[in-house]
């Protein structure tokens, strides 16, 4: 991640001629690619693509950048967005009683190997749920939801999304289920971590499920949030060993580890423009 | 595995002192336990065990093991089975058109890590469909199934299993579903390969399935063949990284190494005495 | 892990009759085993067995089970040991500047996945290299380390661990290395994580060691600490893959989270009694 | 793989424009990308690129492309080939004793998983060795090796590999270690499988020595052959859990199956021309 450099993704339907279109602006406007990834479809016939550019020798400004290559984009009807690659984006992270994503994803953040901002977290669970847990000048809101509070609590949630200028919401084991309309607001910008491999044992109590069912494997998934309960497109996913000396609370205990570091995957796939949707699925070019 | 060493699985209602009264025998037998495994069910409140023993000094005769052994079974209720540890199971092995299972068992089989007799090879395919493997003295058998003729053949089917004192049935990727009562028969000494990651992508054409979710892993089940389809007692599973950059095609050829890997594995574990059903589960005791 | 039972793990030459002898000492003691695994190495000719044993009816103390089995521990020249399961170890955990197996480790442990008691944190950093971790009321010691300081910085290492009646080290990314005279002193409770799939890349900074080669997957290896530097009985190992777009930096990263959980199972093991010592390497009991 | 498309791999001293340059000529030419993948090594300052294309209305003929490339490429110095994606490489699969990789690559080429014509097997083992695998067509070469004849025999070879045009050696297993001539004449083109992982274990009988250290995974490494032995540049490596309870024979069945699918993998990959050479180390462009 240099100093100035973008992260270029874009996607059309597919036709000779558009990397060599592409690539040409921005060598003319003294870009230097430094990866360049492609997909395409040919279920769909759509092309995917990310670039990652970087001065060759003066400066340049998002402004220039956008300016030169709007034209091209246009010509290919290309649905496309640019970002300074240092450019931190604003995020939500949600939680409920159990705090092992959270934390983390904390850790991680700190760390470095999350290019982001913590713009606020929200739990239905109070501050004292996490006593172990530095939250430092993190805003913390506790959003308790019962079945009379929640229309009203999803109205503050949405606010808070406003407000505060949030980029992504993680969902990092928030056990309340948001409803129709608050998913479809965040569409494509909701991330979810489920503790099942899907589609297999959707819904409640999932390593319940998965231990009653006798698996010798258990998984997580992360994936966007839609309307329709653990149906969203699949960002990852991971297994792990069981057997039949496990216990559903040993899945449970297996399964935290799971959990985080496919959440982490996600979101960090996510937070470097490597996801792309591709209607019911995704594109995750690789790091 | 010693010319003379006997496995013993046994299971019954867990109380104290099986440990001690089942291991005082075989030692009063002359015999030296090589190896014990138990698990305690806290759910059923079952006592499982495996226990592979040899003789320590005079040669035992599977008769007298079987004498000494029974009392002491008698009074714990036990549901047990003793076998001479190089008596070799004879099994039958189904296939359709795709023979890599196929391929990889006689494989393995000829290589000595499967220790078992092949009482035979059933197709609905003709022989000519496997131009490439070599039987050697194994029996083929051309069972083709259509609608009209299914009764019929399983009929023969049957049969066959009798007169070939068949101990197991393999279904190493066999794309015909047994009869209700032909599973029903085969309870506990029938595997079969599903490709996909049960409970996910039950029926046909799980790839093409787990393609459309867009899932990231793809996977491969062997369970025991019951009346309900892609229901048995699982066995083994594995799973596979996949990307966006796998077609169906892809996941399909992918897949091919899961199976293959999974159903071996299974097969090696049951006729090793390795597996013991507990309900809609297994318990499967490791290498 | 129920309130009154008992983790017993004994070694000696194999003979016949050992595992007969053991479970009636623990019957007639009014015992109920709930685990036995057992593993008779034919190289070495050593007998290893772990006994997890309740009381069936009346409550059991350590000192009436410990008299119970001493005769019959004797008669085999078994060497032993006894432990309450819910007795808890004192440990102490040493970091460096990288504190991701130090957070992970008290994260695991506040969850209640680690039977231990911290007794301490020992650093060669100052505690505010740890802004973000909360250490609630484990004490911190201080131990920078220079060539000059080493021995005495070792003697006082020494008192801690005899003051805080320390049972297991563990060098949690600790990057000074332990003079001969301590690492033999700490024989069999001490363990490390090296960043490398040992026997490859001992030594200093093994991932730029890896990156060098080239390899096409990154390891991490748990293993006891012995005099002879990254040459002790291995714990744990595990891997993860890594290409060519992964720089060293990236090696780094990514090692991170298999360091993390390599430390986390060798140490949960440990503290769960289920690691003997055979020569040079290790027998690992599965949960 | 379409009829009419093409696989270009280039690589030169990186600057500002070749992607540009590359996708203008190809798109000139009536050309469609279909994949491009492209990688900028910031240690060497080295720009390598794989890109896949196809004709986007009229057919392309070799020469055609060619010619419209060659100026492009000398411009930036690249150092490049094209091929015909259908266009079978002609590959000599080499092996001793064990058959296990030369009978799954055999599987793999018949379906159709390996892209490749088999211009021969050579082993210095005779005929009768390998009873059950089918080897059709493929002429076979016994060519035993003594210390003696081992000269006067890879002069045989040498000739075998030019008479019969051969682009790709692969040692399956082959147990004979080739002379620092032949392994420089092979440079590049000739893909050995060495069962360690890398660089852990070298030289002989390695799944002993790995046995001896007590490790708990066991790995293969595919890597081409230079004439350092077991040095040369990884281009594929796998892993597998083993435990106290596998001998160093259960380490060598389970490294059968470790090797033959990393072995798979690397023929594969270098088959569709997605290794490239970068010093010590490989690009390996994934599927």
């Amino acid at each position: 991640m240099t100093e100035n450099s973008f992260v270029l993704t874009a996607y059309c339907a597919n036709r000779p001629g558009i990397v060599a279109a592409v690539s040409k602006v921005i060598f003319e406007a003294g870009g230097n690619i430094a990866d360049l990834q492609q997909f395409d479809d040919p279920d769909s016939g759509q092309f995917f693509s990310r670039v990652v550019f970087g001065a060759a020798d003066a400066p340049l400004t998002e402004g220039q950048v956008r300016g030169l290559l709007s034209p091209i984009m246009e010509r290919f009807g290309m649905t496309w967005s640019l970002r300074a690659q240092n450019a931190r984006r604003r995020v939500l992270l949600m939680a409920s009683r159990f705090d092992h994503c959270l934390a983390d994803l904390l850790y991680r953040w700190r760390m470095g190997e999350l290019n982001m901002e913590v713009a606020g977290i929200v739990s239905n669970y109070p501050r004292e749920t996490y006593p172990n847990l530095s939250f430092g000048d993190i805003p913390f809101h506790h959003l308790p939801v019962t079945k009379a509070t929640k229309a009203e609590q999803e109205e503050k949630l949405s606010r808070l999304i406003a407000d505060e200028k949030v980029d992504l919401v993680v969902l990092a084991r928030y056990m309340q289920i948001l409803s129709e309309e608050m998913s479809s607001r965040l569409s494509g910008r909701c991330i979810n971590i489920h503790h099942s491999f899907l589609p297999g044992f959707k819904g409640a109590k999932p390593y319940h499920q998965a231990y009653e069912r006798g698996v010798k494997l258990i998984g997580a998934t992360a994936h966007y949030v839609t309307s329709d309960l653990d149906e969203g497109p699949i960002i990852e996913q991971d297994t792990e060993r069981v057997s039949h000396r496990d216990s559903a609370a040993e899945f449970v205990r297996k399964g935290r580890d799971i959990e985080r570091r496919v959440l982490a995957r996600a979101v960090r796939a996510h937070l470097e423009d490597r996801v792309l949707l591709n209607g019911m699925r995704t594109i995750v070019f690789p790091e």
